[in-house]
């Protein structure tokens, strides 16, 4: 299969010799259906000086394919400006905007004030922009663009249902906490840069930015300053325990439960991405898990879209 | 106020001594509805002989009522024979009746031969009696008559709904699972005890005998292998980690579940016990939760009845 | 010795009732000095309505002086209304004006646009008030009026030095850290009562809210983006790991230094609390240092002031 | 050296391609000497399709010798049909009848109605057969044909001499649970394919495997119900701890010494095979063991039999 | 029961005083059958002076039973000079004598140069002394004058077992491993006050102790360099991990059997001294064991010998 | 660039083949500026026989340059003789002679005895010479010719600084806790192999070694018990926790202080020996750092010398 000027992402760039002395670059080309391998052998020092993790390209050369290993063979590349990165990364299956409609119910269903800080939030602006394409995570869970939005609703659903489930629940600042708890993560990782972690992810982290991010709102807003307390203790709180990155630990019921869905939506996230990734159709993936220390039995009748040769 | 004849279990038992020589016995006497303490003064050797925890007795005495403490003031203290010792236990808010009916339901809702297996254990027999009125724990959630039940139903129940919140999920083998996980429970408490530890749950553990009671009734009922060994995956692995007891991890999507779901319902069990348990009407519990680590917040309108004076 | 109207603030109150029927009241009574218990025999109603932990009150009664013990017999106790509470708490050795202009000297010390917002924060207002009189922690170190004040000093000192010791260091990132790192504290006691912790102390936390604080002023004061998200992460990271509750770990050279800096000077501050409070002449503390997990040895000619008479 | 259709146990296998595009297969082929590593180029299609780990083969190469690597250069390679696996497999040094035999006697030694119980499950039927062909771990100790068989009698000797050298041992009981203690493992490795995890093996686990084989046994033999559950506390807790994958806890003095037996007795093994299968006949071992965290030091004249070039 | 100047020794002593200011002593004695409770009330100044842990002192007074509960009450207590407070402590139940002879015949058993360095340490002199009286802890496990000898024979004997039960093995190096292990123990006690430990076992502790005292004595012996080395890593690592106090962790075969060895035989005693403790005759202890953190199951047949009243 | 008999140290030698067959020789070549790789193609049967890691030796060939990658073909390799090999190793970038001053200062600040004691021990003899040209780790922190020396003169500058900020300190003892804390590490790397551990260093450990050391000297210079044994505790408990490898935990003022001075210096080490191996000039190190677990953010302005092509 030939590439002529096909448009990826540079995802990892290294710089090798073979024995002989050539020199040549290792990259890994992403898009939205997966990544591959390529290898430009003889790189062009014009090539070569620019070339760096994170930039969008331009590939033109052959796909050379054999049963458990795919690489390119690069003959030119040169770089795409202008171009949306997030056409090159892995995306969520479901459609950008039966999403944002879900996140309009969602957000219409609140009571108020709730209703207006989160439209005002997550509904316009820069940060509803970022919010709308971020991955939930690096590697873990819902790694791919959109994956923080599908992640969300998924969790405000619960939400929504836990709240009639159990009594004594607020469900306005619950479901508000489903939405928000984690926003940050809009600032978290440099989308232009192939998911690389942004400065402010790595020094200031994504609990701390969605905080900061509420109390400015909420001040132009004039929030109620109790409601915003209790909400705060949410973000602050939803990693569960101090080993897993909280400042604080959940303390009332809202915070137990959210943490509880964001554990439970993680997982089940996780699960599918690691039995989606690992290749091949046995029943039991190669690799094992990070998140569940082992490997993973495929449910019955689950099939790896894309691994057929 | 004068107590003549009331029924109680002894939950604890201690023989004291006052400075100037006189013997005391303290105990803790439990009916359905909490514990109190209880002081009998120059108690006569035909009683000291017998006493001892898990035994109903029939309280003659005074109830001493002060802010912040209650105790009986034991004037006479008789075996009560032939008494059903679950009159004097802590019970569900639930009615039995009600709760009996929706796990019938459950049990209609599965597919065979699920349906089969399930009803065979828990409808019928020894074990389903049991099982109706084992606590879920000793002390950190359910910790009543009926718990156990109390805690299948709501889990099997939030079973149902992620089966369809998530894709590729088998809903039997999860529902089944979640009426069968906890099921060895109901051997693992002396029930005529006082919820004390029975032989066979200190040495052989709920885990354990739940999954040989699953094995012998499907050697009777020619339950499928493979479907066996799904669900005996699922008893085995809803503790989740080693550390936490399980003897294997969860390496299926219905074992994740299983034990993301019974994490949070214990935990909302646990977190309602807590701040029902603990005494005052403060925003705040006095105490720490040893599940939580942290006081916790009542949540709002909620009223801890029973509690007044 | 007779206490004749004496203040104090009741750290703690229960009751109990005797064997015989008599209810009475146990305190717990702290003024700047120390603290001592406190029986109140046949407490009367009017009293019995309002006690609670956190009240300042006047104390008329008899101390019972005993080798290893020191008891109030109460005979009577009013509400001590429109008093500094502070006159009741233990208090830092060091004069506070002393301290301040100790803290006016490192604030005048610092470049721009540090030296603002620190004069901003720290020297006027609300805050700066609060800050003043707070204590750096309810029991393990720096336990009293003006404890965080005075460990806020001692480290922005020994910042001052490491930034002369080793090279590369930003000597006013490093020292602004140190004056911000546990500001947030000024918000997460309620001093009026007796160092318990506040509502915001528990669901928020004393990371979160210094964070809140600095960013606000930061925006009132136009402080450069690049500086502030530097600080942030001095702030968010002092804990220096997620076991002890920092939302981020340290990554760069001023923040490793601000850690190491706040764990020295917190130990040694718990380290001579400890030798401090245990009673007693003896080489050795009778009692556990819960922070060192061991007894602790008193240092040569360490003299415990105060526990004699 | 020549090799003309050796039998060998394919125990990995890798496709790759050179960089011009050649196919070829790595494979690691294993007998019961050991492991060596095998490269087929230009593999025909015919191949290609069916070789996959686990399956018996017959291999026609060139063995290249080289001071610390050996590789066979494959020529041809066909389907070994028929073969009895163990062939293949690395096996203990000590003969498989003198082990028998060896667990015939410790049986023998065994009152009633210990003696009849494990006859009947450990020396004849389909148990008994894989029960004296698997390893004891799949890499850390014991990890060959025989190694179960092995270990296990190597911990009923250690546990005859320990009854006799403390008192108030029950020694039935305690050689009964060394013979039983992973007999379950029989079904957690599938032999036919190399070592690998068997379903069972990773669903269900050795510890409730064996325990509901023994459960099945002592039903169909009527074995006295006090007796068994002192059994099953001996396998159920033999790990020692929860984290170790224990269900429940030693709680008895005979599952106290089995946990410290098999712990001892694992160790000392694990040691022999790390300093056995680390190449070379230095003092140290060049790799660190897993189980240890360290180099070990190689036993004063012990040498590496089979390792010379 | 009447006490005339009966020895006892002081392992605590708390002054009280009654709710109508009578000052009194409340003393724990010890003598070598175990320990009671002691109330001393109006004690005259005379003693409070004096009283403190660690002394040995006369007690004259009367001795009040009760079901589970025995007390002293106090009329007189004097000093007791030149006592040996060895009478006091409890004692192993093996007879010293037999203990010694056994020791002796270990180190008989020792080749050249291993049975000098024995003999010169463990022999003769204060040390010698010292380890025959010593207790193997202060609470976990052999807590008892001559325990530590108890325990290290017990070890001995196990080493000679194992060195012949497992290949490789330098038998002289571990037995003279576990005659030397705890040998610093001899210092770690104040014997003389009761247990407490001393000076040297809070600052330096045992195992650095015996290492030091095993160089100096192997200074003056000329033993072998080699040797050792060898032998110091056995006595360094023996805790088995650095969790457990090991400044290295065990490297070679010996010192990989001392550990589990070491292991094993303090979990038995612990198991031993705890169901011996824990008074009654029910089939488990009422209270968990610190070291296997659950109630324990006395063994079939074991009484607790004067544990009746 | 041409090598003409250049002087290395053989750090890591592996034997390798090619795929057609022909043997060579994988080396890490070490001077004082770093390390580069080594092929050498077709080695001589002469040169493989003794080729081992810690070896010095003389290499010809020729240097690859690429942008990330340098790489030395070796054409001939000699043994190099009586040469110094910490000529090979990196050393500490402080020149020795400066120092060996400051060293001399520090101890001539010292009171007596200590002065006389720190004297003996490290301005003299064998163990002062290997004292000043040991590495302080192998890898963490101040891993290079002279690292031990510079990271002791930091700390004892510190110990200076806090024994005056901080009052009861005893700044004798703690200065010379300083000095003395890791001189056993004189022992605890094989110098003239490149930094590999010695057998003194695997077996007994630099803690316990320089505790016999000091022990010593002590013995001999009479100096004064209590004072050893505060000194001796320093240098058992300088790693603080038993996880850390102390066989005792700090107990003293001293003992405290050393131990987070020790925290404080080793971390400073450790994160500017990572930022300055880590290559490249971007602003965070493409490695994580294992000692902090995360990625590093260089000092503003500081630059990697030699990391230039």
């Amino acid at each position: 299969m030939e590439l002529q000027a096909e448009p990826f992402l540079l995802h990892d760039v290294v710089r090798r010799q073979s024995k002989d002395g050539r020199p040549f670059l290792l990259a890994t080309l992403r898009d939205r259906t997966g990544q591959i391998s390529g290898v430009f052998w003889d790189v062009p020092l014009t090539v070569d000086v620019w070339a760096r993790p994170g930039l969008a390209v331009l590939v033109t050369g052959r796909v050379n394919l054999y049963k458990d290993s795919i690489q390119v063979s690069i003959n030119d590349m040169t770089r795409a400006n202008k171009v949306d990165v997030a056409v090159f990364l892995p995306a969520s299956r479901r459609p950008r905007e039966k999403m944002l409609a879900e996140l309009r119910d969602h957000i219409a269903a609140l009571a108020e004030p709730w209703q207006t800080l989160a439209g005002y939030l997550l509904l316009e602006g820069e940060l509803a922009e970022r919010f709308a394409a971020a991955p939930a995570a690096r590697s873990m869970h819902h790694a791919y663009v959109g994956g923080l939005l599908e992640h969300t609703l998924s969790m405000a659903s619960l939400a929504r249902h836990l709240a009639r489930h159990y009594p004594h629940v607020n469900a306005d600042l619950l479901v508000s906490g489903s939405l928000f708890h984690d926003m940050g993560k809009a600032y978290e990782y440099a989308l232009e840069e192939g998911f690389a972690h942004s400065e402010d992810g790595r020094l200031v982290g994504h609990i701390v930015r969605g905080i900061v991010l509420i109390e400015k709102a909420a001040a132009e807003l004039d929030f109620p300053a109790v409601d915003l307390q209790q909400l705060i203790h949410l973000i602050a709180s939803h990693h569960g325990t101090h080993e897993w990155g909280a400042p604080v630990v959940p303390k009332t019921l809202e915070a137990v439960l959210l943490h509880q869905i964001d554990l439970l939506d993680s997982r089940i996230g996780g699960f599918m991405d690691h039995v989606g990734n690992d290749g091949g159709g046995a029943d039991w993936t190669t690799k094992r898990s990070e998140m569940f220390g082992t490997e993973l039995r495929r449910p019955e009748g689950f099939s790896n879209i894309g691994a057929a040769e």
